[in-house]
């Protein structure tokens, strides 16, 4: 099964993208509910969290990693891929290639809670790439609970919006990277206050489309992988919240299973 | 030493009212930052969460336990209460006394997180003591995030607080209970928008109270409890903006010690 975690709900953009991608694959999702943010939290305590995370996707089948959360991606990639023998990605470097590939100017932003954004994590990888890229950076703290309320329409989000991106827009960014697998949802407002001519690049899809190559390139491998439709939905805690945002989010009705952590 | 748990940093509005009104007493705070928020989880796991704080405090030496949390005081109460031999005070019971001397009309308002909202339990104490009251409550989930962010000042936050009040007002209550510990840091905006007359019903005070004047009523219990005017503050998770708040909150520079739980 393709193994997915994220700090919440957030990740199932995540799902989504795969189940479009890869129709019929099976798959398992972790979202720690019980746990989240992870955004607001310290590098020790998420390093921590992904690895119980990832063990427990491999106790229920996973052959194959993703760590559809940012800030998870961000400080706990190298660990994971230490402790688990199996092909581990992460939603950053796909996010990287892909706004590098989409900018002409090479004025990047990037968006993400504030531990993605503390840990300066997708400056040091485009300009690891490359040197002339200019990056500006804006955590966006209050979007993860906006978007987990359901408040995607409503004027204060857009307000909110507006302050957050204001910065990069008057450092004329033309490429911006929706850096938590939360902001997705608010594609439209986002668009809207960076203005038309900016590309988003949207991680979930970033890194689907990195899987699909993966598993082109190995073929043997993708063969060891369960195709019959299923998916299981396991979450450390659940909440009407929860099941509200989860089925807005996956466009379908889903059950979440509660599982301890 | 009093000891005292909270979901994150907004209990530290209950460490400040108890250290005004008990100078010198020893407190022993402990914030469950690497699991906040609790107002989004199930009861299930804010009764876990609280029995585990609760333990804690006491292997830190507390010998009276205060749940600052309105979620923990409003599902965990009992449990807690069973499991320890200790006084323990929640911060329910004391608001709602106070809200019903104050209120003139009876007609209260509550506000709360999604979880303390849910549990009902303000409506049913109030109404326990007194059938002929009016209970009108209110989720306020993003009120929690905002504070944590230091947004006491911006005119997002006056909107929001202001989307969440309007159907209270509209119930013409005459008394608001703050029913979060995070909400006091808001106090000004909240009855600004609640408008003048209406009577704000602080729960850190209350229970400040409550405990004030239990030691009077027990001068032995009194007498155990250490006055060095030590306080530790313990919290699961250490980050910059969780000692932003903090010192924001409480006023005075305090160390915040990590700890496993």
């Amino acid at each position: 099964m393709i193994g997915i975690f994220d700090s919440g709900i957030g990740g199932l953009t995540t799902v989504k993208a795969i189940m479009e991608k890869l129709p019929g694959y099976d798959i398992v999702y972790f979202g720690d509910t019980a746990r989240t943010p992870y955004g607001t939290k310290s590098c020790g305590t998420v390093i921590n969290y992904s690895l119980e995370n990832s063990k427990l996707l491999m106790e229920k089948g996973a052959k194959l990693i993703i760590m559809a959360c940012n800030t998870a991606s961000s400080v706990a990639t190298e660990k994971v891929k230490e402790n688990f023998d199996t092909p581990v990605f992460e939603v950053i470097s796909p996010a990287v290639k892909r706004a590098l590939k989409e900018s002409r100017k090479k004025q990047i932003g990037i968006i993400g809670t504030r531990g993605t954004i503390k840990s300066n994590v997708y400056e040091k990888m485009i300009k690891g790439f490359d040197k002339s890229a200019s990056v500006f950076s804006e955590p966006c703290p209050l979007l993860v609970p906006l978007v987990e309320e359901g408040w995607t329409e409503r004027p204060e989000t857009a307000m909110i919006v507006k302050k957050y991106i204001q910065p990069l827009k008057v450092r004329q960014i033309d490429t911006l990277v929706l850096g938590c697998t939360h902001y997705p949802v608010l594609k439209d407002v986002i668009q809207r206050k960076a203005g038309k001519r900016v590309k988003l690049i949207d991680s979930a899809e970033a890194v689907t489309d990195e899987v699909v190559n993966f598993l082109q390139e190995n073929p043997d491998f993708d063969k060891s992988l369960s195709k019959n439709g299923k998916t299981d939905f396991f979450v450390s805690d659940v909440t009407e919240q929860f099941k509200i945002t989860a089925r807005s989010i996956i466009k379908k009705r889903i059950e979440l299973k509660h599982i301890e952590i």
